[in-house]
């Protein structure tokens, strides 16, 4: 594979690249070139330090306030001690003197809750000679500064684990940086889910948003609807997630600092939504009589909010996530334009012959009921496109000028999120990382402020051609490529050249952690996948 | 995904379809449509019969000789009880009084040896009430009938097992049926080899075509050159192959009817060689001194000619396969043409300025080095293009016209293999199966004699982009439209629109018997895989 500098071959010059990574002091690929995505300031140093499986802990640091546990933190110990030093487990009693202590303190020590938009994910790292110290204002933040701790460990030939003296100060440059997951073009088993949620965390990634039900099926198990995934799901028992599920699901993203985002999809991609709910759709028309299928969402029916209101108070309360996704993307109108109803409906509206005025009319209602709910409502782009006086988040998903879009969004005073250069579903040369690397999302005119309003952004997943199969292989390494560009400083890791070996690596950490991660090219890994 | 019939619409017509299958009543996707790939006979009734696994049993024909066990079938009889009842285990005794026997004979009750190119697979198939027949001229045959029987086999609803009243008649339209793994770009473990050939048998493959060695590694263990792997192989413990591994896999294929062919590429191909193999390779010169730089093996040095035939001795008794393949694709003549031994050789020889004719002159001299060990040589298309004198199996590989090629070679009197079509490592749109299933290796002007020297194809997953990550869900189901093309007659499964429900139906079988097949279209399986 040829790789090299597309975007500014000066970025690649030795000089350069240690002035923008501030100080590196022994580039090493064992240790802090190897952390991925790459943290914001480094200082290393070449002095290392030998860690012992049994005599290596983690501790609370004691005089902040008296609470000093955390089961987020209790849980993430075990987790990274199996990390660390694969093979051992994590016991809270040292055998040894001579301990070496990785030491936590937060600012705000609340690990009740669950992360958000808003929520800090800063931290700071630092490793002397029998010990480290990780200080973040949140328990999110202390949680990205584990993972970097886990990658800065490694071993020498002979097995013996090490850890360079090192400086660690790091923070996101967006704060939204999603997975999207389709659940409803092939059933994903919530254990595919998990697995997901794992590599999610070793990339930094805080968003998996859950594309839960479109056309093809409706696998949640609605406690108000039962029968919309008894209806609407591939098979009512094996191809459903339960509320038990779904409470798992979040809760396991919850321990790995990663909020889950429900999707809701409508009017469109609702076929589904249809074989258990009776008078959702719209009846189409052929010749003046009903064709015997069915269109989007009937907007016209005063039971069609009803419902929808009904239901959405249960996703809201399911998910504590803020924010809800709504869809709104690819209405078909031609099933709209046949039926009568709809048409007079139009009319009696003064909505003359177009019908993404009556889609407006919709989202508008169905954001008001999610803003009673309390709830944040995102929407794809194409809601903003006829409609942009609906205050919402928007994701913008459309190829072409992706970047023309978000500046309309952004110049409308809206926040945005960028999911058009990562979409990693899409058949394509899947060798080829650095598409999803090189990508610039605030490579626009624009204020400071409007360029505050990109959020973040998001690899979304497709279910067409995924499903449990092939998910992890088509996911990673390349969503690593998308996590970098969404956590790292833009100028520090503009050069494809010299990230192509720091991914390698990255993707053989993967492996030894159990991600089916494809490779990037010809070589290999210490370890190989094994569980074929 | 639109599929439609791109050869020829007329071949979609039901009429002509249940013509061309012969007799097929009632067509039920259960049954007999449900085999792939599709047996050329096949004469259903809709009787139908209820298996019990406590009352199932396989059984030898008794009266045809004193033989009535074989190694390979009593291992394929415990194989395929299991696939027929997933969760039961096969035991000689039978509890019940009510049995249904499969009874097995065959012509040639040869149960040693080793499938070759010439082997018969031809088999027929009968079940009647209470019991089945299955005659095969030779043993191999007799694993492609248990392979047919064992996909007739279908459960309702309640989980009850049966099998409808058939005769089948079936015989493979080519006997060379290959899937070529590459080991040097990247190592595959044993396991996914194993796995891999498991896959194939399901799918009626029968030679795996172990690209072995390369430029980026030499994985395996030659006992006369040890230091070749020592040297050569990315990890000289962990990512070679033993004596005992390839032993593993020659049985393990052998108990599946299916060869290993090796292939030793050589004069290019060969940069690992040159690691644990001094002065294999030339040295490269630049501005009248040797750059330090290695080409292609060194075709002037007897040395040279020693090494090779004392390699191919090797591999000529650990591999039992009668064929070798020699590679001898995309040689580099720039080093050859640098170094002034070289040249001075050249014109020693008289070949002028024509690097091919030196490239001739060495594959010449490995030919005959095979020869003497009483082996076939296949070598790829280059060898050919260059110099179509020498005696030997061509495959054809190139894109573009490949059966412009097909049709020269066949006209010079030498017998093809096709690989061109079925490159699955290639990135591109990954569904696009149908693209390897409108493949006619036929289609070009020729006599039947002509005809008759493509002996088959193959499907080739190169190594640059796949290891065990990613090597199943890329092959399969894929490589199952390649198999459907090789087995099959052309005229019965001409039509994409047909073929594509059945190998939906037939992916969810792999994915029932633990292979990694990926989703062809939206939809779901009764059991999804579930080994994440």
């Amino acid at each position: 594979m040829k790789v090299m500098c597309s975007v500014n071959p000066g970025h690649c010059t030795l000089i350069k690249y240690i002035f923008l990574l501030l100080i590196i002091i022994h580039l090493d690929l064992n240790t802090a070139e190897s952390v991925w995505p790459l943290p914001q300031i480094v200082i290393l140093s070449s002095e290392r330090y030998q860690l012992k499986p049994q005599s290596f802990s983690f501790g609370y640091r004691r005089y902040l306030d008296t609470k000093h546990s955390c089961s987020v933190l209790d849980a993430a110990f075990k987790r990274y001690f199996s990390i660390l030093f694969p093979g051992y487990t994590y016991d809270e009693w040292v055998f040894e003197n001579e301990v070496f202590t990785l030491t936590i303190s937060l600012d705000r020590h609340d690990c009740e809750g669950y992360p958000n938009q808003d929520s800090s994910e800063r931290y700071k790292l630092n490793v002397f000679a029998g010990q480290a110290s990780l200080n973040a204002e949140t328990v999110w933040g202390s949680l990205r500064g584990l993972e970097t701790f886990s990658q800065l460990v490694y071993q020498d030939d002979f097995g013996s684990y090490y850890i360079n003296k090192t400086e660690i100060e790091d923070y996101p440059q967006f704060n939204y940086r999603g997975i999207l997951l389709d659940t409803s073009r092939h059933y994903l088993p919530v254990q595919a889910i998990l697995k997901t949620l794992d590599a999610m965390a070793y990339s930094k990634f805080n968003v998996f948003h859950w594309h839960l039900v479109d056309d093809p099926s409706f696998p949640y198990q609605s406690h108000k609807f039962p029968d919309l995934s008894n209806k609407g799901a591939f098979h009512p028992v094996t191809h459903i997630y339960t509320q038990s599920d779904v409470r798992r699901v979040i809760s396991y993203a919850r321990m790995r600092g990663i909020r889950v985002l429900p999707e809701f999809d409508s009017p469109g991609h609702t076929k589904s939504w249809g074989k258990g709910q009776s008078e959702l759709l719209t009846p189409c028309y052929r010749g003046g009589t009903p064709s015997g299928t069915f269109g989007p969402v009937n907007p016209t029916l005063p039971s069609t909010y009803q419902f929808m209101a009904s239901l959405l108070k249960e996703v809201a309360s399911v998910f504590p996530d803020p924010y809800i996704h709504l869809g709104g993307d690819e209405v078909d109108f031609s099933c709209w334009r046949s039926n009568p109803y709809i048409r007079a409906f139009m009319h009696k509206m003064g909505f003359g012959l177009d019908f993404s005025k009556l889609e407006a009319f919709y989202i508008e209602k169905i954001v008001n009921i999610t803003s009673v709910l309390r709830k944040t409502s995102i929407v794809w782009q194409d809601v903003f496109d006829y409609h942009e006086r609906v205050r919402m988040l928007v994701e913008v998903w459309k190829q072409g000028c992706y970047l023309c879009e978000v500046r309309r969004v952004v110049k409308a005073g809206l926040r945005v999120i960028l999911a058009s250069p990562w979409y990693l579903d899409q058949p394509g040369p899947t060798h080829n990382w650095a598409r999803y690397y090189n990508v610039w999302p605030l490579a626009f005119k624009g204020t400071e402020k409007q360029k505050s309003l990109v959020i973040g952004g998001e690899v979304c997943l497709w279910g067409e051609y995924i499903d449990a199969t092939n998910l992890s292989p088509r996911l990673w390494p390349r969503a690593s490529a998308a996590a970098e560009r969404l956590w790292s400083n833009e100028r520090q890791t503009s050069c494809v050249e010299r990230a192509f070996p720091r991914l390698q690596e990255f993707r053989c950490k993967l492996l030894r952690r159990g991600i089916q991660a494809e490779p990037l090219y010809v070589g290999h890994c210490k370890h190989e996948y094994q569980s074929v």
